[in-house]
């Protein structure tokens, strides 16, 4: 299998390659388990510290015609397009979230047209595309209405891959993703960045803000389940997407005050007290947006699965990345 | 008022021109009536027979972006944006329908973008964005999932319309339009062609094709209708599409076999028999997609009217375009 990942150097991107180099094999479009034998990880920033050798590591802009040539060919099995300019830097900057978002899908979908093969593709879609006058729980029947550009462009990118998909240009998967927590690292500019920070800050000993009200609920998922779904969307077999190519992930429904309960729970009251709440009216109003909870029956009939509790996640958190 | 009408030569196109220059005055984006002084008259093969000092015939190719240049400036208030592959061509050539009905209109989006002036925008969508399993009566949050291309693009177009009115790029409101009954002239490939054919071809004394099954259901609209609807969609203030700027439009609903017999109740017996029911899979699998029914609760409290009843529709059509 000959694999490409776009986005490799970021969170999401780095642990995929980790775990398909651990696994060893991934299912083809004709439904062979094959052994893989390149993954090209292509970031902007190249990815460091990764000396598999069936790593290849590319480093470029993914606006650029000519870097997307060189990162797929005839012999591309599989592709896990993850590269994304996060929700409010794109609702910041307006031209680079629809160029990287948006723009560089649709030409990189091109090129796979114009190849003729017709590879697997997964990539990651949000719950921003959901707006408006929402259920409190949200089926797969519920209306797209994006409140961020973000939102927007990842509908479109849902859209195109359908359309490619059911032509026959590409064998798509689109994972609605809910929030990723906990996200190790530093904060950054996604809308819903604190819901990593007010778990991953007070832990390593820092104080950290939360945006939002405590009752704001978020749908939830974390990296380990994340990564697993992403696999799992891979490995099905397109004959099961009868009822279509996007899916809308299970999750975790927690208020924030639930979440920081926990924290208290697996960490104690100093630890919880880190946390200042200091309502953002801009991130309120984007992350207010986003439905917090689904229903989401087709993917779990797909066999996609959520996590269980968020103390076992955040005590994973704490395993995975220990605090300094 | 300086208007431009793409898609201007085409049957609605012309038609909106007659109307609005009979009109003589449009409401401008700051709640201002204002006399229409020019309307640019766009499309790929320039508007004949229209004679009227303040309108100006332009022709060119609408996927190049100098042309688009041509046509917008700092004094453009309105722009009906109508052009359009129809949905049997752009299932047949991808790349023309890209081109056109998705690429022509971010490009001209963003050519309104760079100019920072925030003038209406109304374009047509279509009932062609829903597919799947669809209940009875579709309401306004029922999922996009389009069958077809020409759906894909028209919910693309959609989402970035609304994406760009909320930044305030532009003042748009796009119109999900039902299938457009009756159309004078000739047969077109759009797959919903039939559904003129039926009652236009009859009544000229010719024989025409059903391709679909009697018991299809439509969500139709007369020409009349949706002129008056594109010219309330234009004259509504922004502020009162808190709810989104993508409408359902109300519409009459109507299976194929009570088309058939509204036509022999205004045109007899002998007139209804020049129909020959032939199926044709690719347009029943398109047309069968399609929602035949509509709630439209918000089109109606912002005031968009459907046709009472289509027997008058009918008649309107022999009023209009006498058979020859």
């Amino acid at each position: 299998m000959n694999i490409l990942v776009t986005g490799a150097a970021g969170f999401l991107g780095r642990r995929l390659i980790e775990a398909l180099l651990q696994l060893g094999s991934l299912t083809d479009r004709h439904g062979q388990l094959r052994p893989i034998s390149r993954i090209i990880a292509f970031d902007r920033e190249p990815l460091q510290g990764m000396d598999d050798p069936r790593v290849q590591v590319k480093g470029g802009d993914i606006t650029d015609d000519q870097v997307l040539a060189s990162l797929i060919d005839a012999d591309t099995d599989s592709i896990f397009h993850l590269a994304a300019v996060v929700s409010s830097q794109a609702e910041g900057d307006f031209e680079l979230g629809m160029r990287v978002n948006f723009s560089a899908t649709q030409r990189l979908l091109e090129q796979v047209r114009l190849l003729g093969t017709c590879p697997k593709w997964v990539m990651t879609s949000s719950v921003a595309v959901f707006g408006g006058a929402l259920p409190d729980t949200v089926d797969d029947d519920q209306v797209w209405a994006p409140q961020s550009s973000y939102g927007t462009q990842k509908a479109m990118n849902d859209l195109l891959l359908a359309d490619y998909s059911r032509r026959g240009f590409v064998d798509g998967r689109s994972l609605r993703m809910p929030t990723i927590v906990v996200r190790p690292g530093k904060p950054n500019l996604a809308a819903s960045s604190f819901a990593s920070g007010i778990i991953r800050e007070p832990l390593n000993g820092q104080a950290s803000v939360c945006p939002v009200a405590l009752d704001t609920r978020l749908w939830l998922m974390s990296p380990a389940q994340a990564i697993a779904n992403l696999i799992h969307g891979h490995e099905l077999a397109g004959e099961r997407l009868g009822k279509g190519r996007v899916i809308n992930l299970p999750g975790l429904s927690l208020t924030v005050e639930q979440m920081i309960d926990a924290l208290r729970e697996v960490a104690g009251d100093e630890v919880a007290q880190r946390i200042q709440m200091r309502p953002d009216p801009a991130i309120e109003r984007i992350v207010g947006s986003w439905p917090g909870s689904f229903s989401a029956p087709y993917a779990q009939a797909l066999g996609f699965t959520a996590d269980k509790e968020f103390v076992s996640v955040i005590r994973q958190f704490i395993q995975d990345y220990p605090p300094r």
